[in-house]
């Protein structure tokens, strides 16, 4: 199979395209290699039939709500083009697409809902999920329509993201891990009593892949899947750190930000994954399990 | 204050015009006088500063689902100009448009939940109704970034239509009126028991210049609101018909077909219009009203 992989250089791209490259011809581009709102850049890329894409690329929260144009054209116009480039190729009698987008809980806003399910209806508060929740609506539409078979994954926080900032707003859920245990200090832009919804890295590759091989009619005309999450307190990551490393918590002062703890620090616990766990996606066991995964692949 | 209405020569927009002109610089345009997805037509549109807009034009129903690049061209491409043409007003120090935007319960798709209120998630399955969500969904960013002050009003059928076809899969709603009372047979392609939402022209006018006068914080942050509809069988539609002439429920075969009575057949008499009557907005008060109103239009 032929299979394109946006943002292929990214956190989660780059372990999903080492698990796609047994058996696969994988196309993996990033920002590095073109921009992949160009038109000129996706005819290259669609050169011969694609089979299969992930569609990873994105401007995340807090650069799309700093920079709106190139949030814009990267989470809104780049994916319409994708869309269109499939469609182009359906028509033209080659492969029907199977169209993995990578989105996100974002879709869901603020005031955050006391609880979260299936049935919770997405309005986004951040021009990022706006447009990760559009690209859910053109996927279902183009899909209906035969034009490729589209699935959309809502991730949650994935962590432990590296240092290096891709301008996030939930950048405090992999620091706030990453950085006491590396012996630094840090400063979390959310209280302690915050909670946050977490997966790992390893899990949103299992799912991402899971979820192209799902049967279409298993996931039905809807094809946004709130993937599982872990819903924890910060206080409840901090202690978790302490288990590891007792001097860990010590390194940690809290300096709450309001805006981002309304809508990266306020999801309920309250919530089910039923139509994600009815199709094989996973979550992570609990923090200590995700905070060990961490520990051993940077040790 | 400038005033621009996109489908200004439609059966909703002529009304809205003629309502406007009276105090109000209005420009009205429909595809007679261009194309309103060319940015070099939207150019002229704005070469003065605009206060207000009012989006009616759109590719509707069975027309996007038969034409698929017509209706994504005016019911998206078109859409998503205009507000960025507004984003790029307001940036550059003119005024902040109140931008109002003729959305469709067509936001609800198959199969139609039991009961529809505010708290309903829109699913829509048509691409027009995936198209209208759109907007809605970009409006609210566009209204919460300040590019411009948005509203949405989802219209349910609204009738009595000429006869001229508008390729809307809902014409039947005003068909089944239209057709019997002046004389002529008419095959309705649902039955008796489906049930429609409707509403008059009168009251769709009188709803959308309200709701450009109403104040943003009363509509919140969700700028799309469902107009009041009248629920009601085609069989309640044909017995009043039958009030008005004798005759006229004769007139009428049922030739029912599940694709169109799906999405058009089965809005559901459980509804809430709440948010619509807190903001002021109206119904109709019952099918005779509509029927009257009607008669002494045309005659």
């Amino acid at each position: 199979m032929r299979i394109l992989v946006t943002g292929g250089d990214g956190f989660i791209g780059r372990a999903l395209v080492h698990a796609l490259r047994v058996g696969h011809d994988v196309i993996a581009t990033d920002r590095g290699d073109g921009d992949i709102a160009d038109p000129a850049h996706v005819d290259r890329l669609f050169a011969a039939p694609i089979d299969r894409v992930f569609h990873l690329a994105a401007v995340v929260s807090g650069a799309a709500e700093a920079d709106f144009d190139a949030g814009r054209r990267v989470n809104l116009d780049a994916t319409i083009g994708l869309l269109d480039r499939c469609r182009a190729q359906a028509l033209r009698g080659g492969p029907v697409v199977r169209f993995v987008h990578a989105s996100s809980i974002a879709v869901f806003g603020t005031p955050l809902p006391a609880r979260i399910d299936d049935a919770t209806a997405p309005a986004p508060t951040l021009s990022y999920g706006t447009h990760k929740r559009v690209a859910e609506l053109l996927i279902d539409d183009a899909t209906r329509r035969g034009d490729l078979d589209g699935r959309a994954l809502r991730l949650s926080g994935v962590v432990v993201r590296p240092a290096l900032p891709n301008g996030a707003l939930s950048a405090f859920n992999s620091d706030v891990i990453r950085e006491p245990l590396a012996g630094r200090d840090y400063e979390c832009p959310v209280g302690a009593d915050a909670t946050v919804w977490l997966t790992s890295r390893r899990a949103a590759v299992a799912n991402l892949l899971h979820l192209a091989e799902a049967d279409g009619a298993a996931i039905g005309a809807e094809r946004a899947v709130t993937a599982p999450a872990l819903a924890i307190s910060i206080g409840e990551i901090v202690a978790a750190l302490g288990r590891v490393d007792a001097a860990a918590p010590a390194r940690i002062r809290f300096a709450p930000q309001p805006d981002i703890e309304a809508q990266f620090g306020r999801w309920p616990r309250d919530r089910s994954f039923a139509r994600a766990e009815s199709l094989g996606l996973v979550g992570v066991a609990s923090i200590d399990a995700l905070i060990r995964d961490h520990l051993e692949t940077t040790s």
